[in-house]
């Protein structure tokens, strides 16, 4: 049920804008993760199954981080068996180290890739999971090898690739240097998180062009950019990177979650805006964007707050109004 | 007090990402009139000397529209009588007809800039001011060659540049056809509105590319870009104007203001997300990042409500971090 990567653009040197790019949902995960009142599993399950049914191929769905850490997240086995997603959807669960391999393969016909994370920065990854960027590095190679005997895709993702909330500038080749262990080590594809809102549209532009002479291109590795939209400046960044050939994105419905910092911050940038902007420019995305509104809505209506996401306030654009006299 | 224009990239055909660029804040016109309860002048007063001074070359700093139509603005002579602006900020107001031109002239010496304005489409004029667009654009021409002769600088508007509520697709070759006009007429700067965020990047550029070939560069006209940011587009947009060599934008600080269409909708691009984008892509504008936050966080306090800006909860990149060891 892996979603089909094959027309699509990423190969060659001279960058062309796809006619056509595959979104990755991460709202049921990186969403609701950052989400303070825990959400019913049967919320979780019927905004899931609403989601695999806008035409969205990819949906990050749950975590096996320890329930401790993570309560939220706590019922992953729940959501995973009672979860119902069409066939061409691919379900993807994020692994934090072997023993959540363990606990996920208990359960490996319920879904059908992982992905595994690490900062680009020593000092983002300690204060986010109290290892060294080497000794991540290395658990995630594991996980990467077993996931792959086990027949699973397999995602690296690498946050704070665009700058880092405490280290400042990120060296781009330190951060191809992960992804290319990432991929030796059987990732299939590499996502570039801009976890703190800190890459502007020329950055994006540069690396991503760097990024698929180093990395991309045909049957090597996909690449995936994961905007957040911080200071605004999300989907301007998803456009240099579209100019850069990329076309593969990770986003949030309803713009929930995604490391809001700090409090009232916006994370992740929302699916319906960046669907919105998609098509408006002709880009495929094969998402029925009204379907994705109903969906955001109901997540709004279960989390009783109004969501950032811009599209949920203002509407799809209506191209087919006609002409009206005023009066 | 005109703002030097002088060493920006207009001209030529070859479009060049520009190194600077001008930003005209429009809030204290196009914000505050959006605003459902009367702002006290003085603190009108207070927030455009306080925005004069961030850099900011140009400030839109009211309207002469009629008391009854808008009585958010029914104090601009109070407002440009009391205002203390430095040398080299320019001043603008909007004159919506001759009759606001006789009132505005009463103030000569007060205000450096007028901007007329009139809609692409018939049926937006229509709602806007009751008038057909030909009518619109004659009364613009007589104002524009009278605050010539004034020894005025003048700009024309083009509202819904990019997509109409009620007719949808706006033909650009229309839009040329009435900034020609408007140029022919004593406009040195033609602004163009995407009034109610229907405009997508691969549009803009387009858009920009064939404007500049047909009006910009050179002495020519300035050709300014004026975004919304109803559907989270908007800096996307400003990054596709760049691209095709547009160095001139308009914003309004806290993200006020601006056809919030429908309810809830955000307005126009937030002038301090704007000035970020620019300054993290190297692209100088003179501003007081801080300086200009300082002014948002006042309108804030004033208007006792969260501003939509994002740069305004996330506060400006410090790249200036140095490595913290996490504990």
């Amino acid at each position: 049920m892996t979603a089909d990567a094959g027309a699509r653009i990423q190969s060659g040197s001279a960058p062309a804008r796809p006619t056509r790019a595959l979104i990755r949902e991460v709202g049921p995960r990186d969403g609701f993760q950052n989400e303070p009142e825990v959400i019913p599993t049967e919320t979780k399950v019927r905004l899931i199954d609403a989601l695999a049914r806008t035409g969205l191929r990819r949906l990050e769905v749950t975590s096996f981080v320890r329930a401790d850490v993570i309560p939220q997240l706590a019922d992953a086995e729940q959501v995973l068996r009672r979860i119902d997603v069409p066939d061409g959807v691919s379900r993807s669960v994020l692994i934090p180290n072997e023993r959540g391999l363990d606990r996920a393969l208990h359960l490996r016909e319920r879904f059908d890739e992982v992905n595994v994370f690490l900062s680009a920065t020593e000092s983002h990854n300690l204060r986010n999971v109290n290892r060294s960027v080497s000794e991540s590095l290395a658990g995630c190679e594991r996980v990467l090898r077993r996931a792959r005997t086990e027949g699973l895709r397999c995602e690296g993702v690498i946050s704070v690739s665009f700058g880092c909330p405490y280290e400042g500038h990120v060296d781009p080749e330190r951060v191809f240097e992960i992804a290319e262990r990432l991929a030796a080590a059987g990732a299939q594809e590499v996502g570039f998180g801009d976890t703190t809102g800190m890459a502007n549209p020329v950055q994006v532009r540069g690396f991503f062009e760097r990024a698929r002479e180093r990395l991309g291109g045909g049957d090597r590795v996909e690449l995936t950019a994961h905007f957040h939209n911080t200071r605004g400046q999300g989907l301007a960044n998803v456009y240099a990177a579209l100019e850069a050939g990329i076309d593969s994105f990770e986003s949030s419905f309803g713009e929930l979650g995604g490391c809001p910092v700090p409090a009232g911050a916006t994370g992740n940038v929302a699916t319906e805006d960046l669907v919105s902007m998609l098509h408006e420019m002709g880009i495929e995305t094969g998402i029925d964007l009204p379907a994705l509104l109903a969906c955001s809505r109901a997540a709004q209506y279960h989390l009783g707050r109004p969501l950032g996401s811009h599209t949920l306030v203002a509407g799809p654009i209506d191209w087919r109004q006609q002409w009206q006299r005023a009066r």
